[in-house]
């Protein structure tokens, strides 16, 4: 078969992962896409910076748009970042005819629609697997692979900074500012992390599968968001003491009413696969009609995992099998049939609660009263006596597991005690997935 | 695209499951498929059997000939099990111009040089998602997805009887024969379990993922090969004591000197995610260069999971990327370079060793001198004291944890062992992975 020639667009992380494949591996690639394999270009930020890769033969420029004019070039790998520019130049990398493959989960999450009927049009294909997880394929095993089920839900640890922070926060009881900076330090947090730890990251890469798995072509502001950015380190330590693991969890469940969505810090029962999940690994839980429970679990981050995905949609798109999955498997149709999201107030989850109350009798019976007013019911209960270093009558905190509740009821429950006078601070809540 | 005419051999379980999504969920399948399905034929030993399904339209035959000759039939799916018969018409069935989706790990393990051959010769598709790890689609993520690796080991739990079993005893303390008659009660071993607990049905599985990740062409005698069928409560024990879960584990692992294979029950390191899978889950544990770590997780077995690969391989021929798939990663060639099985003499793993010995001073001192001797060091010992109520002089177990040795080393010692009139039963040796 003939040549495929390769461009680049981006030697940052990802760009220099699949970089040192082409240039490292490519016996081995070639021998797999079963033919040979050119990469003719690059396109970097600034051409003198030195790099640890070598780049013989590779044409470095400056302007990505020498990539996507060059009728030599059969495929562009967009590994810029960012959705302006990468929108464009994937654009019109298929209108110039060539099939694209990208690990942007934002340029898929928030362009999917633009990107996915212009791949129809221009009859390309656009492979996306590093988006999701890393190297965790994903993409294909909930695309393709468990085309057989309808899926019932997805619950996803997908951001290795923030698994990371929570796991050392757990593991040290340490405050999430402490474990931030260990974070950054050991380079699995950037030096400005916000779109990790706000969950901006999580609720893309949740998008995305949502897309793969519903259909649903779901926008950002939809999706219910809560960063890890604001965890306390004792809700860990009391969420530990009933049993559970805080994990920044992604969910996608199927129900009648349409999609519930949440990117939030959720409290996941130790044991369970999910909850095990240490460090700055990612893991899918996905759970299909036919085939039960399944997770799929890798670093989904960093250079050579996502290269690992990178360039495994390059093969893919080498031997004509990404062309054929575009062709076979239509995302993000404007016919598909709209999904509605279910709003956050009608969602059903038990809840952990944690209250700052007055140490004096008949504080927990006053509370449990008012849940018990809108219908929530209390599983358990942690309450420790004060130490005995406790400055007087200081307030003290109160933990209550729910059962199963209704949003909407706990919020009217906690616009109550929040204004009770024995109530000295605002309550904290989180979710709890089983 | 025109209708996809399909002939399913057999209505075991699997093909019971496949039945039921064929029946009770056509529409998704159509909609995945692009194009109508017609299930035309059901090869079943006792036509006159009740069933559970609906087989309205379906025609009813004894004879799996009728179907593999009827020029309507597009693809057959074999889900009779066994070799001899499976083998028969899968070839006769390719020579009809039909394709193929199979479950049968024993087929495609003992035969799969033959039928990937003569797929190869008619340009006809194979497809076999469902004979390793039942709905976890890692014939797919180990055979595409992470084709840019070099993948450097593999150590899965293949097997859900055993493991269903091992958890039981490790809960319970139960000897095997009481954990069988549950797993059997339970509907998770079969009558006759020996395939299952004497690691058999396992190096299938690990044979062919050894063709997927490394083109070893591995004949099941080639693989040391032992069951959980003599596994001693007292060991799980032990192992529970020294911070491990027993599993029985498939292993492969590549090496310049070629592949290292095993089956065999294993000492897991508890909070690595291979030793936290319960029940009769599945797990493959799965290292690449570029990828690094990933786990695959689900039920590997029962009707509805492995329906669901099986489907799915449906559907991928449906769209005709099963097709391109044959043509583009070439399985079980002849031409394939032959990767040499290392000699289980020659692997060096960490090794637990269980003795019999006389409770007697110095008996500790002689057996590590022993084991010293052959350059074997010892990382840790359990030797509890005898309890109050132990009837005089009798034997105790003696605990051991090796340090890295060469299994060579370690047989030529336990022979010594085994000899000294201290010992008073032959000594107990299991792998470690860590």
């Amino acid at each position: 078969m003939d040549e495929l020639t390769v461009g680049l667009i981006g030697l940052g992380t990802v760009g220099t992962g699949v970089a040192r494949l082409l240039t490292e591996h490519r016996d081995r690639l070639e021998r797999r896409a079963g033919r040979p394999i050119r990469w003719k270009w690059a396109a970097v930020r600034d051409p003198h910076k030195p790099r640890e890769i070598r780049l013989d033969g590779v044409r470095i420029v400056q302007d990505a748009g020498a990539i996507v004019n060059d009728p030599e070039v059969d495929v562009v790998i967009e590994a810029m970042g960012g959705t302006e520019d990468a929108l464009r130049y994937t654009l019109a990398a298929l209108d110039a005819g060539k099939d694209v493959v990208t690990a942007n989960k934002a340029l898929i999450a928030e362009h999917g629609r633009e990107v996915f009927e212009r791949a129809r049009e221009t009859d390309r294909a656009v492979a996306f697997e590093g988006s999701v997880g890393g190297g965790i394929p994903i993409v294909q095993s909930l695309g393709i692979a468990l085309a057989a089920n309808q899926v019932l839900a997805i619950a996803a640890i997908l951001n290795g900074t923030c698994n990371f922070i929570l796991t050392r926060m757990t593991a040290e009881g340490s405050p999430y500012e402490d474990a931030l900076k260990q974070a950054q330090k050991l380079g699995y947090a950037e030096a400005d992390p916000t779109l990790d730890v706000d969950g901006t990251d999580t609720a893309h890469k949740i998008a995305i599968l949502a897309q793969l798995a519903f259909e649903a072509d779901v926008r950002l502001g939809e999706i219910p968001r809560q960063g890890i950015d604001r965890l306390q380190a004792a809700d860990i330590k009391y969420a530990a003491e009933l049993g559970y693991a805080v994990k920044l969890l992604a969910l996608a469940k199927y129900s009648p009413a349409g999609l519930e969505m949440r990117v939030a810090p959720t409290l996941v029962r130790r044991g369970t696969p999910l909850a095990e999940v240490r460090g700055p690994y990612n893991a899918v839980r996905v759970v299909g009609d036919a085939v039960g429970d399944t997770l799929f679990y890798g670093r989904g981050a960093g250079s050579m995992p996502t290269a690992s995905a990178v360039v495994g949609d390059l093969l893919q798109v080498a031997t004509g099998r990404a062309a054929m999955v575009s062709r076979s498997r239509p995302l993000w149709r404007s016919t598909a049939p709209a999904i509605p999201i279910v709003s956050p107030r009608d969602v059903r989850s038990r809840y952990y609660l944690r209250f700052t109350i007055a140490d004096r009798p008949g504080v927990l019976g006053r509370l449990a009263q008012v849940l018990g007013d809108r219908g929530i019911s209390i599983a358990s209960v942690i309450q420790h006596e004060p130490g005995e270093d406790a400055p007087g009558p200081s307030p003290v905190p109160l933990v209550i597991m729910t059962h199963l509740a209704v949003q909407a009821d706990l919020h009217a429950a906690l616009d109550v005690i929040d204004r009770l006078e024995v109530v000295h601070a605002p309550s904290v809540w989180l979710g709890v997935e089983e």
